[in-house]
């Protein structure tokens, strides 16, 4: 079942915490050079992010709110992945986003009329792996060593050592590296 | 119906007009407050949009040419978005195009060995919502309120209050907000 | 049938190379007027592409390493255009990487628990077009003529001369200019 939808308010702490974390992002972390992963991890860290041993978090990574963003052991964020984390983003051992992809916490109640934002955790398992492009919508936790495909979109729970491509992402195959 | 594609000749004066937005925008608006709306639609203006009240159009929203942008009251551009408007885009009221959606108004005759370039153009009507990263093809309306799916291409006009996902993209459900 | 996937040995010299190219890229090929296409090409060449005569490179283009693009004559790659060729990429005479197109040769063994970075080359034949945001999965040949639309996937070869859709993409149609 995927986690269920909350509403969100931005509070101005949240604010003033992303301005921040703009700034510190602009001056020390998106020019950073590429093998400085221990440096990324620990100014995430100052942020409030749970960062595990050997996280290799690339300079272009965007990562909307540090202290929304748990990254065990061995975890990657690739260059231009998009981490929208106004829920919590939980990133396993050995898990990997790569180029592009995006995890989108939110959304908005499009059956309300004051639209208001909405959002649910995005957990990606021990050795899961959402590849480059691959969108995973709000709520979806991408299950131990399963593989969503190049330029997919989850839209539910992907069970564990499946691979998964297409919008929406169906079965594909099987992962033999249990 | 789709809007018909017409044949598009890129004058001396567009380049022009288009070189000058890149300073300006590099200037003025790409690195502006996130809450600087207003100067926003007036930086936009002077670059000839047609712009209502209250309208959000993020810093980081990438217009290919003001002059042919109309947003009417409370439309929201998000940071990402990409409008690619060689033929004229409207936004209706309360219209929202988010995160990293692309309104492609251009294609090429591909049927023609000079390849011309081709144009038509885009409507998103009131309370129409393109989420992010969805694409809508040259000559799409976006009917009132209805909704195009994260990470869907709108290939054909969307009928009012429905929900559409998918590649290209399929009803999936109806909006209850009239 | 697609090219076959090999292991990929990411060598110092690879990375200094890449260095050097981001520095020039910065100072030299990113902020350059949008007609320079003559010197773009020149200095691609300088880190070893083999650039034939009226390429239109543009200066938005993201191109991982250009010691491994080939672009014969008049093929054109648009801005934000990704070509991450960590094996070698062919655009043919008159071929057009298009808007945010992603050229994809790099993959992951996904069977193999050190997960070790694999790729295969990719080629876009003679007035092949991949439009823009479509991606091109590792392998793959875009056969002559062929046109992969609009934010559509190609996980297997194209045939000449058919128009693709869809993720992932099928035939949709003919192009009629031969």
């Amino acid at each position: 079942m995927p986690q269920p939808l909350h509403t969100v308010h931005i509070s101005p702490r949240n604010r003033l915490g992303r301005i921040l974390w703009g700034l510190v992002n602009a001056l020390c972390f998106r020019y950073t050079p590429r093998t400085a992963h221990a440096w990324r991890a620990w100014v995430l860290a100052r942020f409030g992010a749970q960062m595990g041993r050997r996280c290799h978090v690339y300079a272009g990574a965007r990562i909307w709110a540090p202290w929304n963003l748990t990254c065990e052991d061995d975890a990657a964020i690739a260059d231009g992945a998009e981490i929208y984390n106004l829920a919590p983003v939980h990133l396993g051992v050995h898990s990997v986003v790569s180029q592009g992809a995006f995890l989108c916490t939110a959304t908005h109640d499009m059956h309300d009329p004051a639209f208001p934002l909405q959002a649910a955790s995005i957990r990606v398992e021990r050795r899961g792996w959402v590849a480059a492009r691959a969108v995973v919508m709000p709520g979806v936790t991408v299950g131990e060593g399963a593989v969503l495909g190049l330029a997919a979109l989850a839209t539910h729970d992907l069970p564990p050592w499946g691979v998964y491509a297409g919008v929406p992402a169906r079965p594909v195959g099987v992962r033999r590296s249990h």
